[in-house]
């Protein structure tokens, strides 16, 4: 194992610390976020240190009918300008582009006119041909760009190696973010992955990002874990919002780094006036049982949310449903 | 840092499973379990391949009036038969003894004639020398004996080298427990710290624990990083049922250990027949946000837990006042 990088005292001046409330917590209410939620999340971020907020997706209204989504799906520069106006802060502004659901060659504008800072595009494993196909075309227009490399879990390392090497040798991309979307990965085996990813990232210069999810009540762990090899682009999200268990909270990611930049004032009150509420109003995320045995069994945690959806709590039927799917 | 002891496919047959519900948990209701409760809790941890079931205390009858605790607080002899009967299973039955809470000299019998196993001792790290006292007499009656040194994230480095070697050198202590009382430690120095245990384990032919708390979400994480080094004994309960944000969750522990000992098919059915309904009643425990706080301070959890019983949700008021009182 390679070493750490820094230790639990000091500052990392490399880390740059991601909110993905808007787009991973929007899978959970379908993006529809009020306007106040969303400006007010804008505010706490800049207040709070953070590095880069994502705004949601940037899909195709071709595939998606703009009725049928809350408008972070689509994330047009009217909507963000909206927000954040020019937004004149230290704060950079992401969007996702999926691999197979973006119009990115008509619907992005050149870097000099958006309001937009950086573009991520999530592919899954055998996409990596059409992901550099987009990262460069965001490249030549002036972004920043992430690969985040889905389902990392149930790839093969041949086949992981092989898509690394691809975008580091033949892509732009700046920063390749290792993604665990099961949630099953472990803190040996996170940081063993991450391992791997800050090779590449050296040799072409490139740095590693980290995605978690929290399935085995691991999001947090693992994202330190990597974070302690060298892994610098940190996804998180207030109070762990998002698709199912949910990611990283943000408030155990910043009580941790000890950089002075980063705050939990302003995210406390945002969270007890915002997701306190948005809790209540019934829309579900977070760590439960039936996540955590998707996540044991390195599974894709659709069948788990169709169980709470349903409020389901019997576990043990539910358990032997997947043991019998395998 | 050590190796690794095994991996993550491998069976480690040195592990013992440990479950603290009715202990650590009865700190949640005053040890007011039903009857049933504890029956069944005792059949599927029998059914699970737990080694080890806790009961609860065996604290001083004059000092607590029995009229103000539930039965487990003192776990007589007749009430822990009254469960096990002559406990004809593979599980070992443990009790916790206090330093300083129990009258040790008065309240237990001669293994021979008991149905407990093991007395676990429990002490802060300037009580050493009692608890020594209190394992000799264990040990001397034919127990086997753990010593459980509490909030060590407030300890230095010198008086924990000094409590491990006197518990090496100086008494039958079969089992000596890192606990994280506070729920402050992070998976980088929960290993750093096993470490050194592990070392004076080595020794002195010491077996080492790990007894988690959950404040930073990190119970699980942390016990699987301090398993990986070579701690054994693993302590757990149901869903994490413990004091404030609680401990690390048996039905993650169990899904992580590859021997095929360990089941989780009888959790998962109690899980849905009484935890669900003691959570719905009204039991109160696990992550949140105030004890976030205090494991991030390395503070002792009795504000957070004042902040729950008040159903108070201004996080950010908390979190000043908190810093008032540093």
């Amino acid at each position: 194992m390679a070493p750490r990088k820094g230790n639990l005292m000091t500052v990392r001046t490399d880390v740059k610390v991601l909110d993905a409330t808007i787009r991973d917590g929007g899978l959970c209410n379908n993006f529809e976020f009020t306007d106040e939620f969303v400006t007010e999340l804008y505010k706490t971020n800049v207040k709070s240190g953070v590095d880069y907020m994502e705004f949601g997706y940037r899909a195709s209204k071709n595939l998606f009918d703009p009725k049928d989504f809350g408008k972070w799906k689509f994330c047009s520069e009217e909507d963000i300008r909206s927000i954040v106006g020019e937004n004149v802060s230290d704060m950079k502004i992401a969007v996702m582009a999926d691999v197979g659901r973006c119009d990115f060659k008509e619907d992005f504008i050149p870097k000099s006119e958006s309001v937009i800072d950086m573009v991520r595009v999530a592919c899954y494993i055998h996409q990596i041909p059409a992901a550099i196909e987009m990262i460069e075309h965001f490249h030549n227009l002036g972004y920043e760009t992430t690969c985040n490399i889905m389902a990392i879990s149930q790839a093969n390392t041949e086949q992981i190696d092989a898509a690394l090497e691809m975008l580091g040798a033949q892509s732009h991309v700046d920063v390749i973010y290792l993604v665990d979307s099961y949630g099953s990965l472990y803190p040996e085996s996170a940081a063993n992955l991450s391992k791997k990813y800050l090779e590449i990232g050296e040799k072409y210069g490139k740095a590693i990002g980290f995605h978690a999810h929290n399935n085995q009540n691991l999001a947090f762990a693992n994202t330190i874990e990597t974070l302690s090899y060298g892994v610098s682009y940190l996804d998180a999200t207030a109070s762990g919002m998002g698709r199912g268990s949910g990611n990283c909270a943000m408030e155990l990611l910043l009580g941790f780094l000890k950089n002075p930049k980063y705050s939990l004032y302003s995210l406390l009150t945002f969270i007890e006036k915002y997701i306190v509420p948005l809790r209540e109003s019934g829309v579900v995320w977070g760590y439960d049982i039936q996540y955590m045995l998707t996540g044991q069994l390195n599974r894709h945690p659709r069948e788990a949310m169709a169980f709470t959806a349903e409020k389901r709590q019997d576990y043990c039927e539910f358990y032997k449903s997947l043991l019998d799917n395998f």
